[in-house]
């Protein structure tokens, strides 16, 4: 069957091994009889699937006891939505870091219900670095302090080691680009959610991991749906869950714990990604605008300084095989997002590509 | 591979076919060298899976110009929420039919935001018929009216010809539950929403059809997820949709096209309920609750007066090969959920099976 490198920053590649599981068992399910798609949620064959996804989820995040996970609808757009309608229930304030595009959309939302404070941006020089901060500059009594942890359309990141330091105020982080990537300890966190489609599963599910006393604080306004305390009572299953996709994102967890679990993902994460960054940094052509120490090991962004030059790259990798390395369509240039499910194979076959397009293009 | 049948009320049973051609095309879809899961929402492919689906979905319910499809997220109980949110615009009233526990439901969301008002209610009587209304109770200026069109649970319906007439006061109609079985006509409502999960596709899609002049009223308090109008504006593309549940429903469009539209689909699923219903009024020991003139040609209640006979017939239904025969928890007894995708084969089945019950419990 023919593959591609599939370099899209979501939904991306994901594993070939849960693609072709998936597949077998389309029809029927082990022994049922049924695809997963067609039982109902509240069926022992779907609560098994639920409770092991959930089980290996908080295995491989190291999840403590008092969080509770949830697989919700709605991508993490909805979430920008949800955090603040569930959280903003004391001062109703929230400082935010806009590091980013998605960063800046989560400010906006948590805007319109609630004292939105911009801490920090980088937004002067495109994104390309994460803000210094200093914590005296933070809202002392906030509600929460957002940040993006990783910037899928700039290419940074915070690093495990550079979290702002909040205190008491809850750090609530997107990670729907680097979730599963490298190891965060999610105790410094008040909440974390992921979009499924980059490095979890399909879209439809995202994956929210809660500190429990978050919970049960929601706005008057907020629709029953997006009350986390509706789905942490009913584990997930108020309404119908996106089945399938909870379905694959179990395959997703076993194939991660079966490679090692995140540290072991972090260490190819990090020799994926020094290989490219050393290429381009090396490469007289290619420059990668993000400052080093901040750059993120999921999307790598790369120019050539030449819009026709990106344009052919792009058509070109595209006739060799690679799909999808554009940049986002607000900043342009090109983006190779370097999911865990890209083999290493797919960086090399990049880099050879990279070497000779210099050579032709000089 | 072994297949029962799948009488769950949803998710629930989708062509066999349907999950061939998707267990075939989940390594690569055609020759694009990805699964349908791994791909860009903003790729040609994508846009050429929704695209489709969309024309699909208009051309089979026959949808006019002057109405928009849109594809979201947060299954139907997100719409109980939803509606008002857009809807309730100018008086901020609204009416209800409360038929059923979802209809219950949706009039309860909108309650939280607006003035509702039930016009009838069949709880009287355990949701066994649809309630006769005249028009003078209606609330002339109410914002919406709204009916579930198939009451899922209690297994009853407002058949095409039976609809409320609401004169300039659009109708919202649930039909997660039958949708795409029988002829409605569309013209009638102002808007349309089905979870995907009974007769479209998998959970983790809401197929929503809104008149034009219904999108871009939202209340100021909406969260940007919920407004229909940024959903309409982007073709259900403003995040990522549900693409992979969104490939499926166009598969099953595909299906049901074949079959000869929903015409046909409606000619054999009134065959099917009628040999079901027929059988169950024939027989001493089987009863249906609902009145026969509102049954639904989907979900077939049917009791046997006794709880410990009830639970044995599940219990051996389910070693005869059928799955999910069991009520609701919430009203008990037996339910055959038949939805375009049980074959009559299902039917004759379930039909024999009875009749053995009947012969061995008598
Ligand atoms: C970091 C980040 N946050 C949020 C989103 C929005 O996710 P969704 O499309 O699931 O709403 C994305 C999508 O690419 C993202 O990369
Ligand atoms: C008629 C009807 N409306 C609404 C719902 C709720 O749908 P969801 O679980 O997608 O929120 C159901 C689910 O069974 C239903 O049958
Ligand atoms: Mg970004
Ligand atoms: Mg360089
Ligand atoms: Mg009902
Ligand atoms: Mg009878």
């Amino acid at each position: 069957m023919k593959r591609v490198y599939n370099f899209s920053a979501g939904p991306s590649c994901l594993p070939v091994e849960v693609l072709q599981k998936a597949a077998d068992e389309m029809v029927s399910y082990g022994d049922s009889g049924m695809s997963v798609m067609e039982m109902s949620h509240r069926s022992s064959y779907f609560k098994d699937i639920l409770a092991e996804a959930k089980s290996l989820y908080k295995e491989l995040m190291n999840v403590p006891d008092n969080y509770e996970i949830l697989f919700l609808q709605g991508g993490a757009s909805t979430q920008f939505a949800m955090v603040p309608l569930n959280l903003l229930s004391k001062s109703n304030k929230a400082d935010f870091m806009v590091t980013g595009s998605w960063a800046k959309k989560a400010y906006q939302e948590s805007a319109r219900y609630g004292e939105a404070k911009v801490i920090a941006s980088s937004e002067d020089k495109t994104f390309s670095y994460i803000p210094k901060v200093d914590s005296k500059d933070f809202t002392p009594d906030a509600d929460f302090f957002h940040i993006c942890v990783n910037n899928t359309i700039y290419g940074s990141r915070f690093r495990p080691d550079n979290l702002p330091d909040t205190g008491d105020v809850p750090l609530v982080g997107d990670m729907s680009s680097n979730i599963l990537s490298e190891v965060y300890d999610v105790s410094k966190f008040g909440l974390i959610y992921a979009g499924a489609q980059k490095n979890m599963g399909p879209a439809g599910v995202t994956a929210v991991i809660i500190r429990k006393d978050l919970i049960g604080h929601a706005k008057d306004i907020t629709p029953t749906m997006l009350n986390y305390k509706i789905h942490a009572d009913n584990d997930s299953c108020y309404n119908t869950p996106p089945c399938y996709g909870i379905y694959i994102c179990k395959l997703v967890y076993e194939w991660v714990k079966a490679k090692g679990g995140v540290a072991a993902m972090e260490k190819i994460n990090k020799e994926k990604a020094k290989k490219l960054y050393d290429f381009i940094d090396n490469s007289k052509l290619f420059t990668a605008p993000v400052v080093p120490e901040d750059r993120s090991i999921m999307n790598v962004t790369f120019v050539t300084g030449s819009d026709e030059l990106d344009a052919l790259f792009v058509k070109e990798s595209k006739k060799a095989g690679m799909e999808n390395l554009k940049g986002h369509r607000s900043i342009g240039g090109m983006r190779a997002s370097i999911y865990n499910a890209m083999p290493m194979a797919g960086i090399d076959t990049l880099i050879d590509f990279m070497t000779k397009f210099e050579k032709e293009n000089a």
